[in-house]
Order: C-alpha cells, then structure tokens, then sequence
C-alpha cells in the first residue's frame, strides 16, 4: 500500500519529516525516545558546542532519505513491492536504535565484554520488543526491517541504502554534524545524489553520471569532516577520558550486565555521566579514583592534552606502488602504520601497566565507507540509460587521494604528565594532516 | 586596553567567537561549564527535536554581539572608556549563569519557596565566586560586570545593550532558537541593527533610521518564534509536567535548599530528571506517585494533553480604546484576561485541590521585550546626523498589533480525564491564534 | 500520462528545476529565451546590484511550484485529470511569455496607446505562435494552458494556482526577488504552504491550518519587499525616469507599433535602452533631448531626486471604521488618497505642461494579491479534514494591518529644480513608512 | 586617515558593503557604472540562468574583502600607512574596471589585433582619466593604486591581496559565482582565511595554520567550479560561438578600433550582441553570414554540439615523475596535451580553412591561481607566532592533486556537422572529467 502520512516533525535539515502510522507508534515509544538522550556525536560538543544534536533527529532525518531513495528506485522499476519503501523507512529509523550511551565508545566496551555491537542490539530491539509488534501490527515484517537495517538482505542494494558509501545514513549525518557544529565542510546535495540512484546489473547500487559530482563532493565533505570533527584532536581527548573511565568503572557499576533490554534502555549519555561522576571511590583503590576524575574533568572540560599525533595514508593501491619502486612518491606517509603502533606502544605501555595517565588513541576510519558487508569500497557504478560502466577511485583523482587516509596514532596525557611523555617520544616522528 | 583575543570558537550562528585571556578563564571554569547542560528552552525539543542548545552557546553568542554593540557605541563617541567594551563582554557572558535546571521552570519554584532569580544567583556567582576572582585577576570590575548584566548600571543605555528590546541577548536567541529548532522564523539582521545603535540625548539607546525596517523584522520574527515555538502548545504541555513534578517532590528532595552555591551547581536538567524519575515513592503517597509518572511520562514524551486554549489581546491602548467606545475594533478578544483566569480556575480548582491531574497554563509574555528596568517599551528612539525623534509603536504599524499580543491560558489535562474536563469548560470560548 | 523528465536546469531557489518534453520545446524557442533579456525587476538592480534576474528563470521556478501544487491536489483527489498538472506546469511557464522590456513599464505605455495588456501578449503567443504548436504536437490543449495562466479556467482554485494570493507566481518571486537583491525579507515556507493546499467546497483555494503561521509570514514577506524594494524610493526613480523616456520617444520610435508579434519578440530592456540612449535628438525638440538625457541618465545611474513623498493605508475597512466615529484610530493615515493626489497633481501640473522636469508618481498595489479574477481577497480559507471555516484577514491582527497598505504618491525632479519643488510642496504633509 | 564611510549598498554576499566618498565617487562615473552591463561570467547564464551577475557586483565585493585584508595586515603591524588600506580597497574596486564585452572573450581579441590585456585599459583609466582625478582630489594616489591593481607594488605580499592564490578577487568571485549560479561548490570561509592572513619573512603572503583547511577547502572549491561552471562543456560552447562571431565580424565592425577610451566605454555584452545579431551580412559573403548565425544562434541559446573533449594533467611535478620511471601512475592522463592539440588540429585545421563551422576550445586554467607575477604557486606559507613554515603543495595531498588539473581540447561544430566532425575524430580519446 502506498504511504499515508499521519503528521510531521519540524528538522533544521530536512525541514518537515513526514511519519505513517507504524513510524509514528514506533517513534512514541520509550524505546525509541530514549535516543533523544543520546548523542550523536559523543564529544563533539566539547570543541563544537553547538553539537548536541542526538540518534532520535539523525534516525528521523535517515527515514525520511531512505523514503527519497526507495521512491526513486521504485519509480525507475528496480522493484515492483511498493511495501519496501515502508520496510525501507523503518530499516533506516531503526538502524540506529541499538546504541548505547555514548553511542561507539559503550559499543567499544561492550565489544570488549560481551562480544556485542549495537547492530545486536538493534536486531534484539526490532524482533524481540514491543516494535517488533507494532511493526507487525501494521502489517509489515520485523525480520525485512531488521535484516534491511543490517546489511543483510537478499537484495544487496537494498541494504546500500541503509549503509555504505551511498547510504541514507552518510547523506544524513554529514550534513546534520555540519549544520550542528557550525562548519561548513558537510554540505551534500543529497537530493540529486538520491534522484539520481540506479542499480547495475550486477545487483549494486549506483549512480547516474549526472551526480558524479555531487557524489565526489560528498566524499570530500567526508573526509574533511573527519579532519575537522570526527577525529578533532580535542574531541578525542574527551572520548578517551569517557572511554577509560566507563571501561574501568564497569567493573564495579556492571553497566553491561543487564538482565534485560530494558536495563540497557535506561541508560543514557548524561545519566552514565553522573554515575561515573558520582562513584563512591575509595581512596585504597586510586584506580578508581583516577577513573572518577578522568569522568568530572570531562564534564567539566579539563581534558587531556595530546603530545603526539601520528597520521598516515594506509591507502593500499599507494602501499602496493611503493614496494615496486625505488623513488616513492609519498615517502613520508609510506611508514608502516602498525609498525608504528607497536613502537609507541612498546615505549608507553609500562607506563600504562604502571597505572600513569597515559592513553593510546588509535582511530581508523575507511575513508570511504564500508559497503553493508564491511568490505572496502574502490569503486562506484555509474549507470546510465545508454551503458553502466564502473569507474574505480583511481579515475577520480580527488577521491583517490582520500580513500584509505585516515588512519592515525595519538597519545593523550594529564597536563602534569605532558613535558615527561612528551619527551619520552620526541624521537617520534611527529606528523600530522 | 583594546581587546586581545586568545582563542576562537565555532558557533553555527555567528561562525567564530573569539575570546579574551578573562573570557577563557570564566569559560573554562565549572561554573560556566555546567551551562551547557542546561537547555535554552526546557522543552521546545519535545515539539523541535533540534532544539537541544544550551545557555552556554547562547552565553558566548551575546558576549560576541555585546563586543559588537560596544565597539559601535565606543566608535560613535557615545562613551570614552575602552574597558567598558569588555565589561559589556563579560556582563553578556554572565547575564544567564544564575539559571537552573529547566531554566525558567526552576526559577519559578525558586522563586516560590524563596523569593530568589537566576538575577539573584548570577550577581552572587558574579561577585562571590572564583569568577569574581578571574575578573580582578584581570583588571576588570565584577561590580561593574554585575551592574550591567542585571540593569542596574549608571548608563541606562549600556544596560539596554545586554538586556531589553535592543539588546544582544534577544538578537542572539532569536536566530539561534530558530537555527536549532528548525523554524523559519527567527532571521533577524542584527549586524544592521547593532551597526546602527546610537543613544538618544535622553541616554536611551535607539537605532539609525536606516535600520527600522529591520528592527520591525526583529520584532516580527519574535512575535512568530513565540507563537510557533516558545508558546507552543506542546512545548507548553511538557513544561507544565515538569514543573509540577519538580514542584511536587522539591519537598522531598530539597532541590532549592542548598547550602551553598555549589549545591546549586550540582543540578543540571538530566540530572534533575533523573532523580524526579527515580525518585522512591511509597504507595501510600499517591501524589508522589503522580509527580514522579510525570516526569517519565516527560522522558518518554507521553505528554499531557491540552483541552483549552485562550488568547488575550492586553495591548493596553487598545483596552482604553475599547472602554471610550460602543463599536468595539476586535470584541471577540476584549474580554478580560483576568476575569477569564478567575473563571477558569472557580471551575477547576476543586478538581485541583482534590488531586485530580489538571493544570492550568498562564503565559504572559510581553510582545516588545521590557527594557531592563521592566518598564514597558512603547517607542523606539530614532537617531540620525540631522535629528533625533521618538516614534511611538502605534506610528509603526505591524509592530503596534504586535505590542502586547501574548498572554494566554491553558489548560492540561491527562489522557484519561481529557473527556471529562472537556466537557467540564465545554461552555467557555476557546479560542487560539 | 505521469510526467516524464528528460532533463533539468539548475535554479538557486529550487535547486533543481526538472523538464518534460513539451517543455523543453518551448523552452527551447527564441519566444521563451527572450525572457532572459527582460529583468524580473525593472530597476531593481539601481539600488540592489544583484537583482539582474529574470522573467526567464521565474518563470521556470512558477512551473516547478505549479506542478507541485498540482500534484499536491491531485493526490488529495482534488481533480483526478492528471493532465492537467501538465497544463498547470504549461500555464506557469508561460504566464509571463507577454512582458516585454521593462516588464510593467512597458505594459503602461501599452495599455495607454493600445489597450493592451502583458496579458493579452500571452494569449496571442500561446494561441498563435509556434509555441501553441508545441502543445498540440505534444497532446495538451493550448486553450487549457491559456484560460489557466490568465485566470479563464472553469475550475477557479486552478487560476488560483497560478495567480493571486496563494499562487506559484507569488511563491516564486517573493524569495527569488529577496535572493538576488539580498535581502533578508523574502524568505517564504513555499514547500510547506503548498503541501497544504486544499480546496474549498465552494470551489476555493485554501490551505490546511497547519500552514497557517507560513502564510502570515509569506504576507508580511511580500509587505516587506514591497516596502524595501518595490516601493524602493530610489527603485522608483530609475522606473520614473525610463517610463517618461520610453513613452516620449515612442512617439518617433515606435516601440509599440508593430505588425506582428515577431517585432514584439525583437524588444528586450538593453536593447531598447540602447535605442532610447542613441535616438538621434535634435536641438530644436528640446523635449526629445530631455527624454534621450533621461535614458543616459537611468544607464549611467544618475537618478531623479524625489522631493515628496505620501503613503497612504487605504484599508477599506479602516475607511468605514473612521467614517463612523469620533476618535480615530490612525487618523494621521486617514486624509484620502485621491484627494491628495489631486491636490498634488493641481500644483505641480502647469509645470509639466510647461515642459518642466517633474514628474508624479503614484503606486497602489494591493498588499494582498488579488485574486485571478482581480477582486480584492479579504479571507483566507482553513480547509481541515474536520471541517472547513473560513478566516477573515481582521481575524488574523498582522494580516489585517498590512492589507491595503500600500498606496503611495511620490513626486520625482531633477538635482537642478530639487529646492524649487521642494518648497512649491513643502506645505504639504510629507508621509513616509 | 581612517576611513570614514559614507553609505552602503546591500550585496547577497557580503550584506551590507559600505564605501567612502573616494569610492561613491568613482562608483558614480558611468566608466564604473559601465560594470553593470559586463557579465561576470560571459556565457554561463546559458547553463546556470541565475548566473546573470556583473563585473559591477564583483568589484565591490573584492574592495569589501580588501578592506577586510588590508585592516588585518594593518591590525599586525605589518604596514603602518593606513591609508594604504583605503589605496588596497580602490585597487580592488578597480582591478577589473578595463574589462570590456563578455570580459574575457573580448580580451582575446584585444590581444590578437593590439597586444592589449584588459589590465592595459585598467592602467589607462586609473591613471588618465576622470577617476584619476577623483582619487587625487581625495588625496590618493593613481600610481599607487594602478600599481596595487595590477601587480606592480613594491611590497608584493599586497599585490597578492589583490590578485593570486590567496587574493580578495578569488575570494570573492568563487562564492559569488556559486551563488548566483545556484551550485553548491563555491562556499568560502573567506572571513577565516582573511583574519588568518600573515606576511613571511620572505615579503609573501601566507596564512596562520589555524585556516589551513579552510584555505584547502577554498582551492578545492575552485576546482570544482571550474569543472562545473567555468569550464562546463556547454558554457564553453556559447563562449566560442560568441568569440568567433566577435572576431569575424570586428573586421567590419571596428569594436577594437578606438580612437579613445569613450568609444571603448560604449560597449557591453547586450549592446555588442545586438550589434553582431543585426550586422547586414551580404550574401556574397557567407562567413559574415554565418558570423551573423552564430550570434543569433547564440542569442536564442541555439548552441555548437561538443563532439570531442580531452582533459589532461598538465602538473608539473608529476610530469618529471612520469619520465623518471617505468610505472605511471596516471598513465591514461600522461599523454602530452601539446601533441595531442597538434593532433587535433591537423585533422580539422582544412576544414576550418575550407570555411566549415568546425571550433577547436583550449582552455589551460593553473588550477591554482598564478601570483600577481603570473609566476606559478607551488606552496603556501603558514605563519604562526611561534614559527614560521613553507608547506608545499605536495605535502597536502588533496591540493596537490589538483594542481595544474584544468587543461582542456574540445571540438565544437553544427548540429549538421556533427555526425561527419565526430566519426573524423573518433579514433581519438576522448577523454572526460
């Protein structure tokens, strides 16, 4: 059945987003309003103070995309059950329901602990809970909804929609990061990117050549919005005090040993904020003590300092080329990045295993996303109505140089510690963007 | 001394805010951190899911329009000392750190239980505290910063920079309410406006005649944000649960009674949610229990419901205009306001005092922001080379109808007694904008 | 049959402007390209650089809004014809395919020597050009698209759609005219506002509630432009001085004198500025010299000086109002209109005769469109799925203020018989906004 | 003396850009007025309607960002004549002023029959004529500001501010030509690299690293506008439809043939079109006729058919890689563009002497802008108070790529040729963006 919107939301970046009646008994839950409460970005408030922004509008802003984009394929007949525009909708509101307070770094701890990610979380929530019902309900399919949402439907670009490089999800956040934190890097103009949607023949996702811009201009956007926000030196340093201290605070404060989901949903990023504030530290355990401090100095802004930053280009087809030549073009990035792990920590980790201060940051981010099954992307499909061809990154020079760069190394300390590790890693190639 | 910036922030609205060595000071102590846990409009993101900035975005963006407005002042000749440009800054910055959590909500049951404002608390945070200190430190006066911060300057003007219907605080929440909650409504062009300050031979502060028209936008742009965002009947409704169940268990949990400031910096709107959430109540206290379902209900958005509306027109010439003639220019809306409050409440107080879950909203909002002594404003200066006059908003058209539009009641009730109390006021006009 | 794009055009107003192809045939025809040379608005860019646009693209952007809000009411079952979106779309293409240079000015000096109107072109060229063979090879009905553009159609909400107070063409130029000459006051909610249109059982165009608040605002929009821009003082001047020029030398050139519409196509406003600029004066016809010189003037922006100014609220409510009582409401706005005019006129009119340099200027526009049929609007009708009512402007206080607003008297001269004029009407009451 | 302004004119851009009484007054001239009828961009209207803006627009946006620039460096201390800022603002204002017809285009055939730039008639009017007065009765200098217009002061870091890679001119025209074109690609924080402005040691223009991504994100801005606007391949058609025309006919129309500049003043885009449109082409003499066609086919947007296109990177460094090794990296681009235009043009060269419409486009645009010097920029220096750096290109991997990026072949003829002109060329690549 064709949509039938029951009413709307007023978003900064969409401007009126539209439910049904499935989205919005969805959408009233607690379950569901419960992502309000969660950050989207955990700790870019700190350096962009306007970055408030939460799950709830991002999940919202999806939909309404994933509803663009399964309209247009529908309309060029890609597929004929009009249904899965809803399924669609329902796929990208949800994909985003199974994280925790401070959405990747509880994840972080959670993989550590439990083996679990939000995507299982999300499959529990939407196959197991009260959605599960609604969904069913309303006369859709909870299992359509949960396996769009993770990458694993039949049709593979169906799941493209949801996530990888041409998702809802990209051409959501981007924008939205960007408007919230005030710069100018996130523009995408998802409506032609949308618009212009195909699938090859091949079953993939792709795009007509008239958006090939836009689509280079998205992955720009990406990649300076990685530089400038999502790996910001002093975002960081908030997310690894967070990090460390809900790591070892857990122990004590078993945050992820819920008996059940609704355990887990009582949890959000300020209410976990005022736990770890708030833990009774005993002075015999100065352990805990430090994981409390690392907790309020975050909320009150007193960070770590960064006293080394390694970056590097760990772009395979560059990789490659260098083995087999003499003259590298790029000699400087060439190091090996694992090499340089291993260096670092082999110098800092008595200290850590010494109970100092000091932590590793290692971040590594495809710069162009992951397709739904996590294997890297180097190409994109350019379908027309005369031909399809591929056209792989190393065709579109700018996009060539930004795939695979974002990999890279930091070292975080206490302003008391900073001039002692400081020098202990002087002879450390300090490099950064 | 001329300003010295030290540092630069990015803010979506006025792009980067740099700050002074004192500005950084204040900025980075606890004290003013805390303001970024408390939203601007306690609950407009119930209705705007954006609209999760807080007092501490807005702090800044008025200490960047104050510095604006006290270079233009200083330029123009109209005062000599250049310090005064960054007390200006300084009183902006500290004009809204007195607020508590839900801001104005809190403050009304502050002022209840102890006759205090968030004026109150931020002369004391301006004058008691380690802020007071950073201010000295500096070279500056805190009795200054504090004078003009909360209207009691000698220059009745410089008063009117940071509070009133020309001042850097309405020019910086009117965009940035609006930025954030996604409305249209709140452009205001307060370059133009703050470029063309003047003050008045009378020492009122007034504008070149060149920017009326965007005063006018100003004052426009206001009435609208009150009507679709800071009066919206759904924000309203939230506001409403969250003020009763704050006000209800403040017994019990002694929010307001602090002992020293820095129990009062403890609170924060999660937090304070949280414990109302939580809060333990026993079964035989069933009002406890009521407040406490309210604010979950609050959390989770199951909102109480509003089953009557009025509007009143208290433009105070019209109402003298009224009274000296038979035809009446607007009859359906010269019914007095306050007689309809009494009206009202004789039929639900009973219903009230027997516990029953129904409440009554009385919003009272001048149109023209008072200046900052609370007087009202029915004119603005007009100051040129040539001339300086006074036009009276009833010389200006749209803003004349504009002039005191806002008051209205409401009244909220559960879903359960919606039908009840509906037809308990079925006879009395319910009329909206 | 549904549209089928086979191309599109970028518009910074609405991003991407798709075409069919009967559309893009006519596009394609020198008859529509020409619209390019005619700039939206005359004189605009004298005072608002920017404002170079063009009746081309708005008229392309009136095709995009028309066929949304056709599709809009076809979806909601309003007609069931889906041809005619494409006529909508056909009929705010070509709505403006009769302006010639100068747009407006030009339509003066037509009406006064031919009775003819922009109008009038309109139909001639979409019923007798190549242009109507376009429909027909394409399957659509040239009647059709003509009694839709020029408010003939049976069904009145579809004129309604392309002109009056809640059409495409006002949705356009509002925030086209405010995009290009940088203001800040054409900012319409037009995506909103359309999604809401319903149709009355009276057969009227109207809108949901829920649009309520973005119709007052596009109103008070379109009152601030016509305040800021097209009642621009200086704006005027420059249409003033073209206007005199262009209807003086018509006499010798023959602008308006043409055998057939290809004649008509071959004027646009550079070319005709040139011709005025060059006409061959000579000496002894000094009121030739003076009109070429007017041209020069305008070209090289050295404009008329205006030396008197009045507005007038000519709100005919507000008449009856005044007529009927003692104290009055405005009474400094109440002096007729007419009469003023007429005193003016009686003044200045034996120096015109005489040849002299000045020049009257009288403006009325409706400050709410008119509907298709030119019958003023006084309500705005409130279609629901509950029910439908209809609202009165005096209902709506901002809108009542700013109807009928907008008449105005200016009196133009030259730098050199500025003090003569000016204390030859320096008696009379000299009004501004 | 500081600069006291005297009124402002409202910009899309810029908002408000005030100017002083030097500037009114050269602003007033019908030379500068002439601006207004000179297309920023000659043929782009024809591909982006919107893009109608003029040469007038732009000028007064660069002497706004020069003034910003100037007070900057001024505000550091790195020059401390303050009028020079004023002389900076009036270099910009008049750096284009000796543009004439479609700006560029006529240039060319400046340069053909005279050797002459349109910076030789930019000298010519500062310093011989009416403006020449008006800067020295306001007691400026014409020396001083031909010589900062055009690259020939003493300090050289200023003449970079006028023209160069880190110049007001691009600064302005990229944001502009976006705007008004309706891309999305030109956004500029021109306001964060204009503050961020340092001079090295060496006397060069650098910027302070804390705008280093905003100075990447500008030249990756650039780059994009070139491929999307400047260099899209059917703006290009109507540019090389207008030059041949132009320059075919100049043979009888004398457009280069001055006696003095006020017969250069004359021309501009509408007015030389409508001259090429209406020249009375005998038949005798088909190329005048054809000349003629072209203009008119050009007017009614009747457009040459691109049949062959080849882009190629021209980058230096990469070329030097290239001949050192075996593998090439981009080995599809490395083909010598010299060669390949020689090509190109020994297969359509006889049938361009034989008469037949058959254009061959070359374009080479230094994807980074050449320095006042037309040197080629390699590097950008980063000054910060601490030290001070010299980053070159290569070292910022996504610059580096589009450096030297924008070279181009392209062949254009009649729709009627295209089949025969396509099938000569096609064993050639044809190679696109």
């Amino acid at each position: 059945m064709a949509l039938k919107y029951v009413g709307e939301i007023t978003d900064p970046i969409h401007k009126n987003i539209k439910f049904t009646t499935v989205e919005k008994e969805i959408i009233d839950t607690s379950i569901f309003q419960r992502l309000r409460r969660i950050r989207q970005l955990a700790g870019a408030y700190l350096v962009y103070p306007g970055a408030l922004h939460s799950r709830f509008e991002h999940s919202l802003g999806s939909m309404f995309l994933a509803g663009m984009a399964g309209q247009t394929l529908f309309d060029k007949g890609y597929f004929t059950d009009i249904d899965l525009i809803q399924h669609l909708r329902l796929a990208a509101l949800l994909h985003d329901v199974g994280h925790g307070p401070f959405s990747h770094l509880f994840e972080e701890i959670l993989k550590d602990s439990k083996n679990y990610s939000h995507e299982n979380f999300g499959e529990r929530i939407i196959l197991e809970t009260k959605i599960s019902d609604i969904i069913k309900r309303n006369g859709y399919s909870p299992d359509t909804v949960s396996s769009l949402s993770f990458g694993k439907h039949n049709s593979g670009y169906l799941n493209e929609v949801i996530s990888g490089g041409l998702s809802v999800d990209l051409m959501d956040y981007l924008p939205r990061d960007s408007y919230f934190s005030g710069t100018e890097y996130g523009k995408v103009d998802y409506f032609r990117i949308i618009n212009s949607l195909e699938v090859a023949s091949s079953k993939v996702l792709g795009i007509n050549k008239s958006a090939l811009y836009s689509y280079e201009s998205m992955l720009i956007s990406r990649y300076q919005m990685f530089k400038s926000v999502y790996f910001h030196k002093t975002v960081r340093s908030g997310e690894v005090m967070i990090l460390h201290s809900m790591k070892h605070l857990n122990r004590s404060l078993h945050l992820t040993d819920f008996d059940s989901l609704e355990d887990f949903f009582a949890l959000h990023d300020e209410m976990v904020l005022e736990l770890l504030c708030n833990f009774p530290a005993s002075k015999s355990r100065p352990m805990d003590t430090f994981a409390v401090k690392l907790a309020r100095d975050y909320k009150s802004r007193n960070l770590l300092k960064c006293i080394y930053e390694y970056f590097s280009l760990s772009n395979q087809r560059f990789e490659k080329e260098r083995d087999s030549k003499q003259s590298r073009r790029l000699p400087d990035r060439a190091i090996d990045f694992e090499k340089q792990i291993h260096l670092i920590q082999s110098i800092i980790g008595s200290h850590q295993d010494a109970g100092e201060p000091v932590f590793l940051d290692i971040s590594r981010a495809p710069s162009i996303p992951l397709a739904p099954k996590k294997e890297e992307v180097t190409s994109i499909m350019i379908i027309n109505k005369e031909a399809e061809y591929e056209k792989s990154f190393d065709q579109l020079p700018l996009i060539n140089v930004i795939t695979g760069y974002l990999d890279m190394i930091r070292v975080y300390t206490t302003k008391e510690k900073r001039n002692f590790f400081k020098s202990l890693l002087k002879d450390f190639e300090n490099q950064n963007f």
